[in-house]
C-alpha cells in the first residue's frame, strides 16, 4: 500500500456531506462554513526528523519558521489567508532547553510574518526524534476559493517560480558539498527555510482569472498529476519552459546530476502552480509583475490523460514525449 | 526544562489578543469567535508510539479510536460538540496494509459515534513509530463554554467517574498480568479504548451550575492543579471520597502497588473535573442520575495555594494532608 492508497482508503470511510462543510480530503486545505459569505480554510501538515529535516543542517530556528511555512504554503494555495495555528510539539525526553527555546522562535518569527496567531496544541515525548505537527486555520471569501479541480483542456499552466531549487538544496546537505559556496545559498536557503507564496496566492484569488491552483510541495510530477486527476484533464508540460535551469546548472555540475529530474521530481518548492484560460496571456504576467509576482506558464491541459512531459533534443530537434504521472516525491515509495 | 517551563516559554512569545480570539494556549481547547452566539473550539492531541501505546497491547482498531477519542475529550472538558476533525497519520516505510485499514476503520467508527466528521490532514513516513496526531474542531455556545479559569474558593469540586482505572491498566498491559481474567477487563480497557464524557460534558454546561472544567487526562495531581492555579484557588481532595477504590483493590494487591497513588497520579481517565458552587448538593446528583450520568465530590476550594490530599489514618482517626501539586503524568519528567 502506498501513500495515495492509504489516502484513498480513509477518504472511503468517510461521509461526503455533512452541514458546513463545502471540500473535504482531496485539496491542499478542507474548506468549512464560517459565515455566508466567508469561509475557514483547514490545513495540517507534520515535519519529521530524518524524514523531513535533519537536525545536522537544519538549525532549529529555520526549522520552527518551515514547520509554519509548509502549513501557510497550503492556505496560499488556496487564495487565503492564514490567522490561526495550533502546534504539537514531539521533542526527544532529553531535549535541550536553548535548542527549544531557538525553535520556539522560529515558530513565533514565522507566524508572525504570515499574520498567523498560534492559539493552542500540545507537547508530548518523542523517542523517535523530533516531530512537528501544525494546523493552521485560514480565512476567505466563499466565492474566491481556488480549487484543484476546476482546470479545464486548453488552459495555460503557470508555476510561480524556479522549481527544483530546494531538491538541489536537499541534495547538497545530503552529500555535504559546497556548504558554503555563496552560489550554492539560495538553494539551500530553498530547502532549510522556504517561503510561502501567500501574497500572491491572495492577488491571484482575486484576479477572477485562476481556474485551480495548489501548492508545489512533492514535485510537479504529482502535484500536477493530482490536479490533473482531480480536474479529469491531461497535462503537456514543455521541459525548455520550466523555470530554474541555469541556478540549477552549477549544482548539478558538482554532483553529477540533471537539473531536470529536480525541476520534476523533487519536492518542498512551495510556489504555486495555477491554470488559466488559454487566452490570458503577457498582459496577465504584466499586472502580476507591477504587484511585484512571477509566473512562467509552462504548459497546457488536454482532454487526455496523465502528464506529459515534451522536451526538444538541442542537436536535431525531434521533440519526444514520456508520461511522468507521479513521478515525484512519495512518502511510502522506495526510492 | 520540562513541560510546564516549554509551554510557558512558547506562551511568552504569543500576543494575547487578537480579533475573533476569546481563549489562546492554556485551557483544554482553544476558542475562536464563529458567530455572535457561536464559538468554535480547537484542540489537537498527539499519541506517540512507546509514549502513549504499545503496539503488543494495542489493536489497532483501539488505537485509532483512541486517537479520536482523546481529542474529543477535551471538546467535552469545555461543554462543546466535536464538528470536525483532522489527522496527520505517522507510520513506519513498511507499514502493513491491513494494519492499516483497522487503524482507519477504529478512527472512523470513532468519529461516526462522537459525530466529528473527519475532513483533512496528511500522511507522512514515521521512522520512529506510528505517530498520531489530530485536530478537532467543536462548536457551542459562546456564553455556555466552560473554561479552567473561573473556580471559585468555597466551591465543591466534582468528578465524573472512578479514577485509576486506566492508569492500573496501563501497569498490568506492562507487566503482562491478567490480560484474560474477566475483573481487569473494564481496567485494560479504559487504558486501550477510553471513552469521551461528550453528552455529560454539554449537560453540564447546560445546567449553568458549573464555575470551571476540564478533562482528566494526566491524573488528578496534575489536573486540579492546573485548574487551581488559573483560577488562583487552592483545593483540600478527601482520599477517602475517591470514586474507583473498589475497582483497583485487585489489581493492586496482584501488582504490589496501591490503589490511592493510581488515583491522585496516573493519566488518561478521561473523566471529567469540575467545581460548582458549595451549596450545589444531592438534588444536583440525582439530576445528573436523571440523566444517565453520575458525579462524585471529592473536595472543596480554598483560598490557599497547592492541590492538598486529606487522608484519616483508619485505625485511630487521624487525619493528615500532604501537597501532590503536578504529581500527576509529565511528558518530560524521568520518574
Amino acid at each position: 500500500m502506498n501513500e495515495r492508497e492509504l489516502i484513498d482508503r480513509i477518504r472511503h470511510l468517510l461521509p461526503e456531506d455533512a452541514p458546513g462543510l463545502i471540500r473535504a480530503i482531496g485539496d491542499d486545505c478542507a474548506v468549512i462554513s464560517k459565515t455566508d459569505d466567508l469561509v475557514w480554510l483547514l490545513t495540517m501538515d507534520t515535519l519529521m526528523e530524518s524524514v523531513h529535516f535533519d537536525l545536522s543542517w537544519h538549525s532549529p530556528f529555520e526549522l520552527g519558521r518551515k514547520a509554519v511555512t509548509v502549513n501557510v504554503s497550503d492556505i496560499s494555495a488556496m487564495g487565503g489567508t492564514p490567522v490561526f495555528s495550533l502546534l504539537s510539539l514531539g521533542l526527544p525526553t532529553d531535549f535541550d532547553g536553548k535548542w527549544a527555546a531557538q525553535l520556539s522562535r522560529g515558530i513565533a518569527d514565522a507566524c508572525q510574518e504570515y499574520g498567523c496567531l498560534l492559539i493552542g496544541g500540545d507537547t508530548v515525548c518523542s523517542p523517535g526524534g523530533v516531530a512537528l505537527s501544525l494546523t493552521v486555520i485560514g480565512e476567505m471569501k466563499r466565492d474566491l476559493v481556488l480549487y484543484r479541480n476546476r482546470a479545464k483542456p486548453g488552459d495555460t499552466v503557470w508555476v510561480s517560480g524556479p522549481l527544483g531549487l530546494a531538491g538541489a538544496g536537499l541534495d547538497l546537505c545530503k552529500t555535504g558539498t559546497a556548504f558554503d559556496a555563496p552560489a550554492m545559498q539560495p538553494l539551500l536557503k530553498a530547502h532549510r527555510d522556504p517561503r510561502a507564496r501567500l501574497r500572491m496566492g491572495a492577488f491571484l484569488a482575486e484576479t477572477g482569472l485562476v481556474h485551480a491552483m495548489m501548492d508545489l510541495s512533492d514535485g510537479l510530477a504529482t502535484d500536477l498529476a493530482h490536479l490533473c486527476v482531480q480536474s479529469g484533464v491531461g497535462a503537456r508540460v514543455f521541459a525548455g519552459k520550466l523555470p530554474g535551469y541555469e541556478v540549477l546548472e552549477a549544482p548539478a555540475q558538482l554532483l553529477g546530476r540533471q537539473p531536470l529530474s529536480w525541476m520534476i521530481s523533487s519536492g518542498e518548492d512551495y510556489e504555486l502552480l495555477f491554470t488559466t484560460s488559454g487566452a490570458v496571456t503577457d498582459e496577465f504576467v504584466t499586472q502580476l509583475a507591477e504587484h511585484g509576482f512571477s509566473a512562467y506558464p509552462v504548459g497546457t491541459l488536454t482532454k487526455g490523460k496523465g502528464v506529459l512531459l515534451v522536451q526538444e533534443k538541442s542537436d536535431d530537434g525531434t521533440v519526444f514525449e514520456q508520461d511522468i504521472s507521479y513521478q515525484g516525491y512519495g512518502h511510502f515509495e522506495k526510492r
